[in-house]
């Protein structure tokens, strides 16, 4: 069983299209900050990861709008690891409206690993080790 | 066959993130960009179809993230209608770097039609038409 | 004295350039979280100030850039009303780093009031006297 | 008197708020691709200048709004170099809508020079010239 990490976000106003509700392409962002704080729950810092040289990237994602969010909400976030090898860290998330009662996204991305060139490479056994921990630990 | 639907897109400096590469949420500012430009080449206007009171929302998108674009590339975006019925247009896109050699990006979306109370509801006969033939034009 | 509200903002991912720091359009979105939270602080909603009809729009900024942020920094932002009248409301921004050692950025931004046809008008009474109790409250 | 280098801008979706209008922040990134393109008219090129190590970062920056600007819409932006000095460069923007009818908004920039270290430093002459002939060619 994955532990699941929640972070609360308010919608800003400037995250809001001309339909009255949060523009598709920003729930990405809510993804990414549900990613770094998985990460520091779990003792772990995306900014020290990429001054030791690694770099994650995302190689693909998926996501299905639900429901809309508007300006002021304040929405749930999940994230957990559903997958993880030396190549690949697959997260999902799960975001939320209205204490858990109204689903307004559910996605899916895979991040990789690339060093300063760019080029994909395994994670180091010791992130590996970290992100594995992490993936476990309730 | 579908027809393709191809736009130029010059990479801002304000989309590309520390790694110095358009950050992955960008890319979907300029998949709506294909899809607005491809419903102008077949003689319809996004903000018509919103001010006749229909409004389409994305309900899902996928991406696969198969190589970095950076800060003042051009690349050409692709964009066709892959299936469409009455309840859902769905859009692909490939995103290319110089002059085609170069995949960056592949993805898809699914659009639904809500009223302007946010309810899904059927296309409208004659906006069907519209993009119907949008579909199979060459 | 005008009382300052704080709040604190995590910097993102998103937000940050290929300099490696905070892309200079994104301070504004900063501000305007400034301002909503101001405004909750002395119990106006700018939710309901829409859904009632009045519209507050941006006619003027200005910002002094003092130093980088980064991601992943904590920043501390203060907003206060400087003026006040019947037809604008000026805002004034401090951003600090590092529990307010170090000035990120100074800003200013004037609000006009408009209506849903986008003309401008005074402010209704009502909602001119929270705004007041706003800039003087301690 | 200086050069005024002029681009077109297609308003995109995600570019509008929820009043229906471009969010002030996205102005920021119209009057960026005002610097690259007016850069890149008179021969210079910003991604260049960056791979030699010089930054130009944005230490100041005003703009009035004075009407706003709506989804598709086809902007015109003026660019100009108002002052330069081995220390900063001074540039102005005005943003037009229909055939440069109606004025949107008028802003004003300052750049100063950073090293890789972000240490302000005097701009090398050979790009001081560079810009230098920007500023004054016709």
């Amino acid at each position: 069983m994955q532990p699941k990490h929640e972070i609360d976000i308010r919608v800003r106003y400037a995250e809001v299209d001309q339909m009255g509700v949060v523009h598709h392409a920003r729930y990405f962002e809510y993804f990414e900050m549900g990613r770094t704080e998985a990460l520091r729950a779990c003792g772990l810092n995306y900014r020290d990861i990429e001054e030791a040289g690694y770099f994650l990237v995302i190689t693909k994602v998926t996501c299905a709008f639900k429901m809309p969010a508007r300006y002021d909400d304040i929405l749930t976030l999940e994230t957990w690891i559903e997958k993880l090898t030396r190549l690949r860290i697959d997260h999902a998330y799960r975001l939320w409206r209205d204490e858990k009662r109204q689903l307004v996204a559910e996605a899916a991305s895979t991040l990789g690993c690339v060093d300063r060139n760019g080029q994909l490479r395994e994670m180091p056994a010791d992130l590996l080790d970290l992100f594995g921990k992490a993936s476990r630990q309730e």
